[in-house]
Formats: C-alpha cells, sequence, structure tokens
C-alpha cells in the first residue's frame, strides 16, 4: 500500500467528464504517470452552482483522492478551479494544480498585444479568477470575458463542426474578436473539443490556448523539481472514478478522452 | 398550522427551474389555487442522471413538500415523471400526478393517424415511459422518440427563435417529420419555450402537446372529485424554495415562469 511517493498516481477530479480533456494532455506529454479520475458525475454540471456549494464539492472530491494516494492534484475544472484552489492548496499536503494559473502565463508570454480573450462559463467569468490572474501578472493587459454556455452541450452532442456549432461560436465570439485580441484562452474543459470552429471565427492571426497543455507542462515540471516524477517505463494506466453512471456516459466520456473509456468504477463520494 | 385540506397549496417540484414553465399553466388555469414550488437546483440536472440517484432525489423533494401540508404533487420534471411517479403514487398520502400520463392522454385524444411524435432527454427517453404509456393505451399506435439535449440550454440561454434555434430543431425534427405524425408532445419542461421554432418545423399540421396544459386540466378535475379544491376568490400565491442559488437564478427562472421570481427561499434538501 505504501508505494514510493513517484509511483503514486496523479489525482484528477472534475464534475463530470470534461476534465478528460486535461487527462488527454496529461497522457499525451506524462505518459508514463498513473493517473486517477474522479468524475463527480452525481453532482455535475459545478458550472451553475454556489461559489459555497462548488468549494463544498472540491473539499470532498480532493479529499477521496487523498485517501487513494495521490502524490498531486489536478483541480480539471474551471469552476473548481475559479473558488477552490487557493484554499485547497493552502490545506493540502501535496502539490496541487488548477488549470487557470497555466493558461493565464501562457497566454501572457504568447501575446504580442496584451489584447486577451477569455471563454468560459458564466460561473468562472462570474468569479472573475481569470481576471484577477491577468491583471496580477500585467497590469496593463487588456481582457475580453465571454460566457459561451452553448459550446459544453455542443461538445457533448458531438456537434463540434456543424453548421450549429459554427453558427454558435459566430454569435458568441464575434463581439471578442471586434476587440482584437491576438490570444484567446479556452477557459472551460469543453472548449478544446470546439477548437477547430472558433479558430475559423476567430482567425489564423489568434492564438488558441488550451489550458490542458500548459498545466500538463507545468505539473511536469513541478513533479520533476521535487524528485517525484515516475521512473516508471512505458505507459501507465489510467484508472477512472465516477460518482454516478449518467446515460450517454461512455458516449461522452470517448469524446473528451480521445479514446474508449476503461477501467471505470462507480464510488461513493459524501 | 392544520390549515383545512381545501385552503393547502399545491406541491410542485423539479430539479431546477424548468418546472416554473408547469407553474406558469398551473396558475393560468388554476389562478386560486397557492402553490408551493420546489427546484433541487443543488442536483441539476436529473436528465444526465442514473435511475437510482433520479429515483432518490425525487422521494427528497416529496418528503420535503408533504411536511409542508401540500395537498397533491406535481411531479414537474420529465425524468422524474419516468421513473418515480409510480413508487411516490404509491407511498404518498396525497394524490400524485406526473406530466406524461396527462400528456399522452391528450396527444392521443387529438391526433387522427395515430402516429405520435415524442421529443424528450435521453433520460426520459431511454426510460421508455412515454413508449410503455403510448401503447399500454394504444396498442397500434405509432410513436417515434427523439431526443434534442441542446433545446434546454437554448431555453436557458434566451435563443428562442434565432437562427441557432432554428437550424438545432430542424436537424432535431426532420427525422420526426419525416415519419409524417400528427401530433408532437413536447416531453420536457423546457421545450415550450421554444414552440415557435418547433412549429415553424413540424408545419401547421402538426399539434404540440405542452403537457403543463392537460396536467393543469387534470389536476383541476381530480381537485374538484376529491372536494379539495381551493375557495379562495382571487388569485393565490406562489412560493419557490431551492436548494441551491446558482447564477442567472433570476434571469433563467423569469423566462420559464413568464413572470418576476420572488418569494424566493434557500432550503435544505437532504
Amino acid at each position: 500500500m505504501t508505494r514510493p511517493v513517484p509511483a503514486r498516481p496523479i489525482g484528477v477530479f472534475d464534475s463530470g467528464l470534461g476534465g478528460l480533456t486535461v487527462v488527454r494532455q496529461l497522457r499525451r506529454h506524462l505518459a508514463n504517470e498513473e493517473i486517477l479520475y474522479l468524475g463527480d458525475l452525481a453532482h455535475l454540471p459545478y458550472g451553475t452552482k454556489s461559489t459555497r456549494e462548488i468549494r463544498r464539492r472540491s473539499e470532498e472530491c480532493a479529499r477521496y483522492l487523498l485517501k487513494q494516494g495521490v502524490k498531486a492534484l489536478v483541480i480539471a475544472c474551471n469552476s473548481a478551479s475559479s473558488v477552490a484552489y487557493r484554499s485547497l492548496s493552502k490545506s493540502l499536503p501535496i502539490p496541487v494544480l488548477d488549470v487557470i494559473t497555466p493558461a493565464v502565463e501562457e497566454a501572457l508570454a504568447s501575446s504580442r498585444s496584451a489584447r486577451i480573450g477569455v471563454i468560459a462559463t458564466y460561473a468562472t467569468i462570474a468569479s472573475k479568477s481569470y481576471a484577477k490572474a491577468l491583471a496580477k501578472r500585467r497590469p496593463d493587459a487588456d481582457y475580453f470575458m465571454q460566457s459561451c454556455p452553448l459550446f459544453v452541450q455542443l461538445a457533448e452532442e458531438g456537434w463540434l463542426d456543424n453548421e450549429i456549432a459554427l453558427g454558435t461560436a459566430r454569435r458568441y465570439l464575434e463581439p471578442v474578436k471586434k476587440k482584437s485580441v491576438d490570444t484567446l484562452i479556452l477557459g472551460c474543459t469543453h472548449y478544446p473539443l470546439l477548437q477547430k470552429v472558433i479558430a475559423k471565427v476567430m482567425g489564423r492571426s489568434v492564438r488558441l490556448i488550451d489550458s490542458a497543455i500548459p498545466t500538463a507542462r507545468r505539473l511536469g515540471k513541478l513533479l520533476e523539481e521535487r524528485g517525484i516524477r515516475s521512473r516508471r517505463t512505458g505507459r501507465a494506466a489510467l484508472r477512472i472514478r465516477v460518482t454516478d453512471f449518467p446515460r450517454q456516459f461512455a458516449r461522452i466520456g470517448a469524446i473528451f478522452l480521445g479514446e474508449e473509456l476503461s477501467n471505470v468504477k462507480l464510488v461513493k463520494v459524501p
């Protein structure tokens, strides 16, 4: 039971299956790291919940993963990152990563005009977490927030590249485009799936930031620094734990993960 | 505290605010009946949850309303109606109504061709409750089911009549239209808001059934029969109880109810 720290899994949680887009990048960039994913599907989505409720659920998820012996924790949900990152990183005895900080730093590093767009859920925008993270690092930056609630459902429906997806992207993104941003943060785990239509609307000159990629890089660096990077050779396992098995589970999960779901178990998280 | 039965409120519950489209019709048809609405927003949506989980939540909601002294219960959520109506109507000491039975009876009464379409969430369709209710009453009827997941988000976004709503309706409804149905049941509380685009796609010859209307009529009749119809003169109060206050609450609620929300309180339902 007491595996050496480097051999332990990375814990990842999200309100649902959207966080599997983060897992997809972790598996691409840190293939030999075992991953234990917790999807709190019985309580999805977090985005429509109050701050208090999102924080409470995040603490329960973190507690569950910690008990399973994870060596680091990735909050793969933007809503949870917005309201629970600070408290979790203070209270937990392991390194904690959110998906917002890496995305913001990547965006600031890559933007030449310092005009940055952020698309996210209502909850994430209302939490002002992106605005604060951007302003703290670059007070002179101009940033423009836009919520795109329909993107989540489009991604789950698998309508990633049809005329509805394109029309919806136009409606949401034209106002952001008019602000002449040169960088756009995809501030919701579902949005990278719509990257194609988003890019079509925004044009080639705008760089899209999928937060999963800088998050994976940051995690790799952090594990190296702490000397807890896995020494395994070859691809490590992914275990998926869910608090409920909703209908359409396998279909939607596979869209996000980019491969069939296996090794899935139902667990209780109070 | 012990008000005479006719003076007591009607209890209505739903996973969220969608059930307010049912309340809207109850207030139109039974204006002098007091209504106590419970929106289980901390656990929304039910549609993506497992049968077991939906049933458990429905029981908790019913228990809460019963404690508040309601004289009858309306399950305003199709997912909950699908899986919890039978058990609740057996276990509760008050009349219980679902939204499926009234819609099905209305559809069968109005259809000449006995070719009926049903649009609903995945969960409702997978539960086969519409199919069973139709087949039981009219074994020779032909019915065609179609899930329209994006309609929920379109309704909540207030995109009721734009080109995205119309395009989405076309995509979902063309296959149903091809079946030459003459009646279409709107089997989700959110769908009546999209009635305009649905009608545009289906054409004038297809009758749309908003289950809230036959449900309100059926409830009125039931209260009369049992001698527990309100004797109040004038419009009665609507009280709204929610298990969470999500963002966008007031905006979305007003879209569904067709009036501003007032008299709203946060309550705990375990």
